[in-house]
């Protein structure tokens, strides 16, 4: 059967940096998220008799590297399902490739539910998120809707992700600056596993639940000048940590830091935005709706800037009609 | 009788970054640092019956807030001298002022050696050491000649620095790259006032005697790439610290990052450099003699560079005949 099914990008406010189990992508600490709603993947697949997995995407075929992972993943979906058929996948994303955003987690959850259902398994919200992690972690927190919470669990079963409020519980945005077009020289996966060199890491990990129930505590209040300091506080944490590895991890680029200045400059002369940034150079700029459209104008105007995309905070992934082929 | 000082500024190695004692300067943790053969300080002084402190900083009156502090240190010499002279001080930078480059070092060891000559006083090194730190801190590492450590100390009276290696010990340079005019938000004495609000704090004092002998004994062995290792590990290590103080402080300007990143990429091509800053934008590359001229070509040549000036290890404060009134 063919199932297409689309999934968010989510943007990370409690980050996820550090794994206790690399091959079942179990984080050292809990983590929180927004899924996005204007940034996504959607991921049509079909499991037939063929030689081997057919893949594409974006409209090429996957690179090798990609294309083990993604049939990695689809080994464990067959192993769950009991079929040996090999299959057709094409996914697309809404957003430019190789321009910072990170697509393994939207990628990876659209490709686990499309599959879960095109084998005919019904599986739970959170059986969802824990076989997406598996592919990235940073998956399991598109899987449910709007502002989601990682876990971090004791064992591979208990560490998955739940919407805590679904997108329309508060009308903030997510206004995203894309400053380069380059690949990150250092993968997520080799910068987690650098982690644990900072001197500063345990420090980090200590205070995290800390600072998790004050962004969970704003958030349910709707308090958004705590959330904005929480939400950067967290970013320059995770990003002093990557900075102070061995060997040390500088994902941030001259226009990145540009765009930061200036938001904070912007803040200075009273508009309420805060930044946060994953492991790459890619800006996001945390601010209320009525603020968002005059931010995204500024921040389009700054030289360097690729493209500005305006976020609500999005739905979860779900199956649509609509395939890709 | 009218004196003149000359002293250098000084690029620590092992940071000076938070005071135990903000009135007298004593800081949290030994630092290390070379003095700078091309940046210095030139001062004259003559006490005599005056009204008040006539100050002269690099052709003009000193501002207010300037001027109180080169008061109040005149104050602490006349005290010592038992005059109650006023004093006519002019004093020259060889580099631009307001372009990043903390003056105060330079300024303050010039200052004291001049004040105290001029008043017939025949302090040792280490006295003036002791004194210079009374101006500013980091002030008492730009008296002794080339590598310099400052020992944290017990008291005000054995806080003091001295000079491990005299300024041909050990070719390396220090090539300066000057991207800013603007004078930094947050001034150094403010930024010591935050330094234990960071989480990472505690953490890198701990750390920090570990890292001196490190880097003491790379530069007794001569060992250059252990050397700069182990400096730029530390100031990305206090950049941590200050990005993840409340409120958070960012020293740099894109134009830092871009040269940071360009002196990355040149290591990774082959070139041994590493990059080394202060509370501020500019950035200092340290390299072995043989690739400074290349270096500093190759930087000069960057968009939003305002000046590059290449550096020796330096002589400390010494007493010059020419002077400047």
């Amino acid at each position: 059967m063919k199932k297409t099914a689309i999934a968010p990008a989510n943007i990370a406010l409690i980050k996820y940096w550090g794994k206790r189990d690399a091959s079942l992508n179990l984080p050292l600490n809990s983590s929180f998220s927004m899924n996005l709603s204007e940034l996504s993947t959607t991921t049509t697949i079909q499991f037939r008799q063929l030689k081997k997995d057919e893949i594409s995407l974006d409209g090429h075929d996957a690179t090798t590297e990609d294309r083990e992972r993604v049939v990695r993943h689809l080994d464990r979906i067959r192993k769950i399902a009991g079929t040996s058929f090999r299959a057709r996948v094409v996914s697309r994303n809404t957003f430019p490739t190789g321009v910072g955003i990170a697509s393994s987690a939207s990628g990876f959850a659209a490709l686990t539910l499309a599959a879960t259902r095109a084998l005919g398994l019904r599986l739970s919200e959170k059986q969802l998120s824990l076989l997406a992690r598996r592919g990235s972690g940073s998956a399991c927190r598109s899987v449910p809707d709007g502002f989601v919470e990682w876990v971090v669990g004791k064992r591979d079963e208990d560490s998955y992700a739940f919407s805590l409020h679904p997108p329309d519980f508060w009308d903030i945005h997510d206004v995203v600056v894309l400053v380069s077009r380059r690949m990150k020289k250092v993968t997520s996966t080799e910068g987690h596993s650098l982690a644990p060199t900072s001197p500063f890491f345990q420090v980090r990990l200590r205070d995290i639940p800390r600072r998790l129930s004050l962004l969970k505590k704003a958030l349910k209040e709707k308090d958004f000048s705590t959330f904005g300091r929480v939400v950067e506080e967290e970013a320059l944490n995770m990003h002093a940590v990557m900075m102070t590895s061995s060997p040390p991890l500088l994902y941030w680029e001259p226009v990145t830091l540009k765009v930061m200045l200036l938001v904070f400059q912007m803040r200075d002369e009273g508009l309420q935005a805060y930044v946060t940034l994953d492991a790459g150079p890619t800006v996001h700029v945390i601010c209320q709706a009525n603020d968002a459209e005059r931010l995204a104008r500024k921040l389009r105007t700054v030289e360097g800037v690729i493209a500005v995309i305006d976020n609500k905070p999005g739905k979860g992934a779900r199956v649509v009609e609509e395939h890709l082929f």
